[in-house]
Protein backbone atom coordinates (compact mmCIF):
# COMPACT_ATOMS: atom_id res chain seq x y z
CA UNK A 1 0.00 0.00 0.00
CA UNK A 2 1.26 3.31 -1.15
CA UNK A 3 0.37 4.85 2.56
CA UNK A 4 3.40 2.71 3.77
CA UNK A 5 5.77 4.74 2.04
CA UNK A 6 5.54 7.69 4.14
CA UNK A 7 6.72 7.62 8.31
CA UNK A 8 4.54 9.09 11.12
CA UNK A 9 6.12 11.94 12.37
CA UNK A 10 5.82 14.22 15.55
CA UNK A 11 5.42 18.16 14.30
CA UNK A 12 4.92 21.01 16.38
CA UNK A 13 4.25 24.56 15.92
CA UNK A 14 6.00 27.62 18.64
CA UNK A 15 2.91 30.33 18.78
CA UNK A 16 3.70 33.34 21.36
CA UNK A 17 0.33 34.36 23.12
CA UNK A 18 -0.97 37.55 24.58
CA UNK A 19 -4.28 36.00 26.63
CA UNK A 20 -6.63 34.23 23.38
CA UNK A 21 -4.26 36.81 20.80
CA UNK A 22 -1.50 35.43 19.00
CA UNK A 23 1.46 37.57 18.86
CA UNK A 24 4.12 35.22 17.02
CA UNK A 25 4.30 32.09 15.45
CA UNK A 26 5.91 30.86 12.54
CA UNK A 27 4.32 32.40 9.49
CA UNK A 28 4.80 35.82 11.28
CA UNK A 29 8.25 35.14 11.90
CA UNK A 30 8.97 34.21 8.02
CA UNK A 31 7.19 37.94 7.31
CA UNK A 32 9.29 39.84 9.58
CA UNK A 33 12.26 37.91 8.22
CA UNK A 34 11.15 38.81 4.51
CA UNK A 35 10.25 42.61 5.49
CA UNK A 36 13.59 42.51 7.16
CA UNK A 37 15.30 41.19 3.95
CA UNK A 38 13.25 43.16 1.67
CA UNK A 39 12.95 46.42 3.29
CA UNK A 40 9.20 46.40 2.38
CA UNK A 41 5.66 45.18 2.96
CA UNK A 42 4.72 44.72 -0.33
CA UNK A 43 7.85 42.43 -1.47
CA UNK A 44 7.34 40.38 1.99
CA UNK A 45 3.82 39.54 1.12
CA UNK A 46 4.56 38.72 -2.66
CA UNK A 47 7.22 36.52 -1.63
CA UNK A 48 4.93 34.46 0.59
CA UNK A 49 2.22 34.28 -1.73
CA UNK A 50 -0.02 36.39 0.87
CA UNK A 51 -2.03 39.30 0.31
CA UNK A 52 -0.60 42.92 1.66
CA UNK A 53 -3.55 43.28 3.17
CA UNK A 54 -3.07 39.99 5.37
CA UNK A 55 0.47 41.42 5.78
CA UNK A 56 -0.64 44.26 6.71
CA UNK A 57 -3.15 42.95 9.79
CA UNK A 58 -0.52 41.06 10.71
CA UNK A 59 2.06 43.50 11.53
CA UNK A 60 -0.47 46.17 12.77
CA UNK A 61 -1.79 43.31 15.46
CA UNK A 62 1.79 42.62 16.48
CA UNK A 63 2.69 45.94 17.05
CA UNK A 64 -0.70 46.63 19.17
CA UNK A 65 0.15 43.99 21.25
CA UNK A 66 4.09 44.78 21.53
CA UNK A 67 5.76 46.37 24.30
CA UNK A 68 7.70 48.12 21.42
CA UNK A 69 7.35 48.39 17.60
CA UNK A 70 8.12 45.96 15.59
CA UNK A 71 7.84 46.56 12.34
CA UNK A 72 7.99 50.26 11.68
CA UNK A 73 6.82 52.18 7.77
CA UNK A 74 9.00 54.84 6.51
CA UNK A 75 6.85 57.45 4.19
CA UNK A 76 7.31 58.20 0.50
CA UNK A 77 9.48 56.21 -2.34
CA UNK A 78 8.88 53.51 -4.15
CA UNK A 79 5.90 50.86 -3.01
CA UNK A 80 4.74 53.98 -0.85
CA UNK A 81 7.30 53.68 1.20
CA UNK A 82 9.36 50.70 2.88
CA UNK A 83 9.53 49.49 5.72
CA UNK A 84 12.15 48.51 8.59
CA UNK A 85 12.22 46.12 11.39
CA UNK A 86 13.17 47.44 14.84
CA UNK A 87 15.79 46.03 16.57
CA UNK A 88 12.88 45.12 18.95
CA UNK A 89 12.17 43.32 15.92
CA UNK A 90 15.38 41.40 15.20
CA UNK A 91 15.54 40.36 18.70
CA UNK A 92 12.40 38.81 18.76
CA UNK A 93 13.39 37.09 15.44
CA UNK A 94 16.58 35.95 17.54
CA UNK A 95 14.45 34.79 20.15
CA UNK A 96 11.97 32.44 18.12
CA UNK A 97 14.77 30.83 15.84
CA UNK A 98 16.27 29.76 19.30
CA UNK A 99 12.62 28.60 20.74
CA UNK A 100 12.68 26.55 17.42
CA UNK A 101 16.25 25.31 18.16
CA UNK A 102 15.40 23.85 21.80
CA UNK A 103 12.20 22.31 20.54
CA UNK A 104 13.84 20.65 17.55
CA UNK A 105 15.72 18.96 20.58
CA UNK A 106 12.76 18.42 22.17
CA UNK A 107 11.00 16.22 19.24
CA UNK A 108 13.56 13.97 19.58
CA UNK A 109 12.26 12.75 22.54
CA UNK A 110 8.34 13.67 21.36
CA UNK A 111 9.39 11.04 18.50
CA UNK A 112 10.52 8.54 20.61
CA UNK A 113 7.25 8.15 22.74
CA UNK A 114 5.98 6.81 18.93
CA UNK A 115 8.37 4.37 18.87
CA UNK A 116 6.87 0.74 18.11
CA UNK A 117 3.24 2.28 17.19
CA UNK A 118 3.41 1.82 13.19
CA UNK A 119 5.45 -0.97 12.97
CA UNK B 1 -2.57 49.89 29.09
CA UNK B 2 -5.55 47.01 29.39
CA UNK B 3 -3.06 45.01 27.39
CA UNK B 4 -0.92 44.73 30.19
CA UNK B 5 -2.81 42.64 32.44
CA UNK B 6 -2.10 40.18 30.12
CA UNK B 7 1.33 37.85 30.06
CA UNK B 8 2.80 36.70 27.00
CA UNK B 9 3.32 32.96 27.27
CA UNK B 10 4.45 30.39 24.68
CA UNK B 11 2.13 27.75 23.51
CA UNK B 12 2.85 24.84 21.32
CA UNK B 13 0.59 22.04 19.63
CA UNK B 14 1.81 18.82 19.29
CA UNK B 15 0.42 17.51 15.38
CA UNK B 16 1.51 13.39 15.16
CA UNK B 17 1.61 13.44 10.74
CA UNK B 18 2.34 11.26 7.83
CA UNK B 19 3.45 12.88 4.71
CA UNK B 20 1.84 16.43 5.06
CA UNK B 21 -1.43 14.41 6.06
CA UNK B 22 -2.74 15.08 10.04
CA UNK B 23 -3.12 11.71 12.03
CA UNK B 24 -3.50 12.97 15.36
CA UNK B 25 -3.34 16.63 16.89
CA UNK B 26 -5.07 17.62 20.05
CA UNK B 27 -8.78 17.66 18.69
CA UNK B 28 -8.82 14.12 17.46
CA UNK B 29 -7.20 13.24 20.36
CA UNK B 30 -10.03 14.79 22.26
CA UNK B 31 -12.82 13.44 20.00
CA UNK B 32 -11.61 9.73 20.38
CA UNK B 33 -11.05 10.48 24.38
CA UNK B 34 -15.14 11.50 24.28
CA UNK B 35 -16.17 8.53 21.37
CA UNK B 36 -14.50 6.30 24.24
CA UNK B 37 -16.44 7.92 27.27
CA UNK B 38 -19.85 8.41 25.36
CA UNK B 39 -19.31 5.33 23.40
CA UNK B 40 -20.83 7.05 20.25
CA UNK B 41 -19.49 9.43 17.27
CA UNK B 42 -22.41 11.48 17.38
CA UNK B 43 -22.72 12.30 21.36
CA UNK B 44 -18.92 12.88 21.51
CA UNK B 45 -19.39 15.40 18.62
CA UNK B 46 -22.42 17.16 20.72
CA UNK B 47 -19.97 17.19 23.33
CA UNK B 48 -17.62 19.50 21.08
CA UNK B 49 -19.77 21.00 19.29
CA UNK B 50 -18.65 19.51 16.25
CA UNK B 51 -21.13 18.49 13.48
CA UNK B 52 -21.44 14.45 13.34
CA UNK B 53 -20.13 14.94 9.52
CA UNK B 54 -16.97 16.44 10.92
CA UNK B 55 -15.86 13.81 13.51
CA UNK B 56 -17.00 11.15 10.92
CA UNK B 57 -14.45 12.57 8.38
CA UNK B 58 -11.59 12.69 11.41
CA UNK B 59 -12.10 9.35 12.49
CA UNK B 60 -12.46 8.33 8.62
CA UNK B 61 -8.79 10.17 7.90
CA UNK B 62 -7.79 8.42 11.19
CA UNK B 63 -8.24 5.34 10.83
CA UNK B 64 -7.51 5.16 7.05
CA UNK B 65 -4.01 6.70 7.77
CA UNK B 66 -3.18 4.38 10.75
CA UNK B 67 -2.05 0.93 10.42
CA UNK B 68 -4.46 -0.34 12.81
CA UNK B 69 -8.38 1.13 13.28
CA UNK B 70 -8.43 3.68 15.74
CA UNK B 71 -12.52 3.43 16.42
CA UNK B 72 -14.81 1.07 14.89
CA UNK B 73 -18.76 1.15 14.48
CA UNK B 74 -21.51 -0.99 16.13
CA UNK B 75 -24.00 -0.99 13.53
CA UNK B 76 -28.17 -1.38 15.04
CA UNK B 77 -28.54 0.57 18.55
CA UNK B 78 -29.66 3.58 19.48
CA UNK B 79 -28.52 6.15 17.53
CA UNK B 80 -27.67 4.14 14.25
CA UNK B 81 -25.01 2.02 16.72
CA UNK B 82 -22.52 3.07 19.21
CA UNK B 83 -18.62 3.04 18.39
CA UNK B 84 -15.75 1.86 20.23
CA UNK B 85 -12.05 2.91 20.83
CA UNK B 86 -9.74 -0.19 20.00
CA UNK B 87 -7.16 -0.91 22.17
CA UNK B 88 -4.96 0.59 19.76
CA UNK B 89 -6.90 3.55 19.68
CA UNK B 90 -6.64 3.90 23.49
CA UNK B 91 -2.77 3.28 23.11
CA UNK B 92 -2.41 6.42 21.07
CA UNK B 93 -4.31 8.38 23.25
CA UNK B 94 -1.96 7.76 25.94
CA UNK B 95 0.94 8.11 23.60
CA UNK B 96 0.14 11.37 22.93
CA UNK B 97 -1.20 12.76 26.50
CA UNK B 98 2.31 11.37 27.36
CA UNK B 99 3.62 13.37 24.54
CA UNK B 100 1.99 16.58 26.38
CA UNK B 101 4.02 15.93 29.51
CA UNK B 102 7.17 16.14 27.80
CA UNK B 103 6.22 19.07 25.66
CA UNK B 104 4.65 20.48 29.38
CA UNK B 105 8.23 20.46 30.81
CA UNK B 106 9.76 21.85 27.31
CA UNK B 107 7.78 24.66 27.53
CA UNK B 108 9.53 25.54 30.80
CA UNK B 109 12.63 25.64 28.74
CA UNK B 110 11.00 27.83 25.62
CA UNK B 111 9.46 30.78 28.29
CA UNK B 112 12.74 31.20 29.82
CA UNK B 113 13.98 32.39 25.89
CA UNK B 114 11.19 35.06 26.01
CA UNK B 115 12.62 36.73 29.67
CA UNK B 116 13.02 39.93 29.73
CA UNK B 117 11.41 40.20 26.39
CA UNK B 118 8.21 42.04 27.24
CA UNK B 119 9.41 44.16 31.15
Amino acid sequence: MAKKHYSFYVDTEITVKKGDQIFLNKKRIDLIRNIRYSGSILSASKTMSMSYQQAWTFIKEMNELSPLPIVTRQRGGSNGGGAIVTPYGLDLIEKYLRMEQIQNENLVSLNQVLDGCFL
